[in-house]
């Protein structure tokens, strides 16, 4: 059996390594017009970064073996055609035709399975100026290294990152963190990580890199980018102002690199990303594809989308090798888990985000709980805020997102949480989810059931609150209100200055006052609950509900999250 | 409605305040014979250290009050009584005999509804000499305030922990750690951790705790504690040696708090462990019991058992008070998941071991991998062992057990993995679970999924491995061992320093020559295919078995456990 596979950086070796170790009889072939071949395209920030020293470290094995056609001839048994370019397929014949990208030199390859793992390509914005130095899309490693000898040779002060994904947040992170560069990232939507992150988990990260010198700006969009004397790029002119920059990444997202596949007359979607089964077999049972060339399911929504993650592309890579090797087996979408750092911080989802969910027709809600991420006594704790996105009718989890400090803590929730949501569970489930627990690690409650516990309560109707973003928007001035009270529940002492501040609007009321004053409280005020977490406004709420006081909103995560916004009414 | 909850340390608060949410109109009365009350009894080991310097840390809430009367009263609507003991239970009447434990005056408290949450005991050992001075188990917050005192006082210079479980092993670490003192584990079994972890990742354990001057003996009893010149110990005496001792702890388990409830004509298992069903109802469905009292299923195994944690005791409170409160909740059992810090390193697992599950009676088997806890190239990745216990004939995930770097990386696989074996989930399930994936935080395949994608071609029989114990036991001479041959697949230069040793017993041929050169090695071997992780060994399991060359195994793992295992042979 030949088996041919176009593409080899991440589902391709996956695909070819595996189906070696399965049938090692059978001639594997993969071909790739690049000569950096089996790289961790993810580690490419890190690699401008400074973090990885070397681009080889990108491309080795954790035995340090570099992954080219040597390794691949000799330790797996692979033979891989490098700057070679798959031209075109011929289905009937069972043929690849290639042409050597160096010599022109054209030839075909015989296949009885064939593999496309063609991946993505970056998106290049039609804007005028995109083709001067110093303008770059990251559509592979030698543009990395271009960039890094940019930025190595002194050329760079400057950089604007056009998109605020998370590739435009890793090279603003990277290009400010370790090289010092002025930084800024520009992003079309109202926030960063748009569609992935709610509003406010978007704010907070967007302080965080404020805090940490990279200025970003949303709903602005870049309209041209100008040369200053030479070729190279000097600004980047927005919709709203005008940008010095000698770098210009954009990081406006990839698309599938489907055509091949399209005019071979395989099926692809509208937006050109192959259409394959859970077996990933395309409309020709003998063609498979996997990687960033497919859509795939969405377990939670039901419907097909793009995913290029390379922790998928290799999940797939496996499936197509098993069923290559007689094995069944099947991938069945995924549910879109992420995560990534943020100087000091993480932020990370799993599901669908509560626009997301709105947007497909769910009766969502989210209900948000911050909590120390271990026992509030040991030295190492730090605040990670959660956020739940819920179907009120079914109870069913459709979302897990969340921010908290670098470290694999908000990972451990969101992997907990990933397996869970694949299954459709519902919000007990992960009430009472068994989280390994010691003070070092978590609480006897952690943070993840600590959230399902607030769903739980917003669901019955026993949590009332008010949307973060609305009560962020009336103390900024930026929306007007209704008549409503802060009710602090907060020592006396931590209340004052806002009292002070806010006369009448500002109640101080402590906590453990409620139940003996409760009486002094103004009859006719809607009261927002302030506590620093939202756990003695919701015990309140209880308490005020059955003395008849039923107009209050609790404050999910309290003034925690005011203070991460920056709120400029707590200074 | 009058509610009694008799304990409030962990389970019975816990119920206490969510009943009170769920029923404000209903009065609660917490009973219990100490004055602290409502603490992380979890954080004892971390307040002996001085990890945590004040013990109000460890009864007070996040927003720092301390959780006595005062608080429960005022903040949460429920009465204590404290330095009261229930002294019997009279069902009939539904009164709650109780007395003064300061003056000795009697009294009885009415309930509607009870709740017993008496938490477990340390088990004392019948060892001679205990009830000498410095002699102490750790059953509560006065006995840890009482070893602080003996430490800050220099009293202590040599401590011996009788017991190596979790807490003693977290007690071992804050002695020598924070505070210099010579301290000795005294374990009976022949392993610490026994029945937890397997026994090579108890043995590394053990390894680390001896790099950090903790010295362990395993199989090894104390015989008596003897005092020096007067009433405080001085020596502990086993049956190998003499240990000098001006501190002993016994930390040798707890047993349930059942008696009360025995007495009261309750059901109690033959431990003592009061038997409820899943809405955490006693034999009398009047009486609700939770916490380290009672027994829980097992998930797993499907037969009860005994998990005194105190995160399980928070979640079976959140049940009662739902059940209480009218809401139908039941708490279906738990699997077992459970983590530890160990200085520099942590140890995790879930589910159960290779040994319960083979003394459960499952077709077990265990997989190994190793792997960068995040991407090899990012700085701060160490290594993850992970071995993950499968039933054969149904591809059944049974447990996870791990070892790495102290942080949260560990954690992540465990909780992810938790959830998944509560729902019977096999192989395949975590080959393809969807964990979260940036360079910083883990690999495109994650070392959970690599594991279970180990364990998919050990059950398949394509991988044929050696018990690591096996392969040390032959190495180390402790045992007698077949005919074998190494085969050292890494660099002729990594592997020249055992060739010289062992000649013709170990040969080099590199992972990129086998291909080549295979036909040079003898026939009638058995080989043990050796690198640093086993995965080469095994690319070069498949290939010699498709050349008819059959006999040969894997050492998982590879030559990365011995090192941790500080293997002499290797140095």
């Amino acid at each position: 059996m030949e088996i041919v596979i176009i593409g080899a950086v991440a589902a391709g070796p996956k695909v070819a390594s595996r189906a070696k170790r399965l049938m090692p009889e059978a001639g594997i072939t993969m071909i790739d017009q690049d000569d950096f071949i089996s790289y961790g395209g993810c580690g490419i920030p890190y690699f401008v970064s400074g973090d990885v020293s070397d681009e080889k470290e990108l491309r080795s094995t954790s035995f340090h073996m570099v992954r080219d056609p040597y390794f691949f001839r000799e330790g797996k048994g692979v033979i891989v055609r490098s700057l070679t370019r798959a031209v075109s397929i011929d289905r009937k014949e069972r043929l690849v035709h290639v042409e050597d990208v160096a010599t022109g030199k054209k030839d075909a390859v015989k296949y009885d399975k064939l593999v496309i793992t063609t991946g993505s390509r970056p998106n290049v914005l039609p804007v005028p100026g995109r083709e001067l130095e110093g303008v770059y899309v990251i559509s592979d490693l030698h543009k990395a290294l271009a960039i890094k000898e940019d930025i190595a040779r002194g050329k760079v002060k400057n950089a604007v990152i056009i998109g605020g994904g998370a590739i435009g947040i890793e090279m603003a992170e990277g290009l400010a963190d370790l090289w010092g560069v002025d930084t800024t990232i520009v992003e079309f939507m109202p926030q960063i990580l748009p569609r992935i992150v709610s509003p406010t988990i978007a704010a907070m990260v967007q302080r965080h890199l404020n805090e940490h010198g990279v200025k970003v700006y949303t709903q602005e969009a870049a309209k041209e980018f100008q040369a200053g004397g030479g070729k190279r790029v000097a600004k980047v002119v927005t919709n709203k102002r005008e940008l010095p920059a000698d770098l210009v990444v954009m990081a406006a997202g990839v698309r599938p690199r489907g055509e091949l596949a399209r005019d071979a007359g395989l099926l692809v979607s509208p937006q050109g990303a192959i259409i394959v089964n859970q077996r990933m077999q395309t409309s020709d049972s003998d063609i498979y594809a996997a990687g960033d060339c497919v859509e795939i399911p969405n377990i939670v929504t039901g419907k097909k989308f793009y995913a290029p993650l390379g922790s998928l592309a290799n999940r797939q890579g496996r499936v197509v090798a098993d069923n290559l090797g007689g094995i069944p087996s099947v991938f069945q979408g995924c549910v879109g888990s992420f995560i990534m750092k943020v100087f000091d911080m993480c932020v990370g989802s799993t599901g669908i985000s509560l626009e997301v969910a709105r947007a497909e027709g769910f009766d969502a809600a989210n209900a948000q709980c911050v909590q120390s991420d271990r026992a509030h006594f040991f030295p190492s704790q730090a605040l990670m805020f959660l956020d739940m996105i819920i179907e009120r009718s079914t109870k069913r989890v459709l979302g897990l997102q969340g921010f908290g400090q670098m470290g694999d803590g908000l990972l451990a929730r969101i992997n907990a949480a990933a397996g869970l949501i694949e299954r459709r569970a519902v919000i007990s489930d992960f009430s009472t989810l068994e989280l390994a627990y010691a003070p070092p690690f978590s609480n006897a409650v952690d943070v993840l059931n600590a959230v399902a516990n607030v769903a739980d309560n917003l669901v019955s109707g026993r949590l009332k609150t008010v949307p973060v973003e609305d009560f962020m928007a009336w103390m900024d001035g930026t929306s007007d209100h209704p008549d409503w009270t802060a009710l602090d529940l907060r020592s006396s002492k931590e209340a004052a200055g806002l009292v002070e501040r806010f006369g009448d609007k500002w109640i101080s009321m402590p906590y453990d006052k409620v139940r003996s004053s409760y009486q002094s409280l103004p009859k006719d005020k809607m009261f927002i609950l302030i506590c620093n977490a939202g756990t003695r406004s919701y015990e309140s709420q209880c308490f005020l509900r059955s003395v008849g006081i039923n107009n209050s909103l609790v404050l999910p995560w309290g003034l925690n999250v005011c203070m991460r916004l920056g709120a400029a009414w707590l200074s």
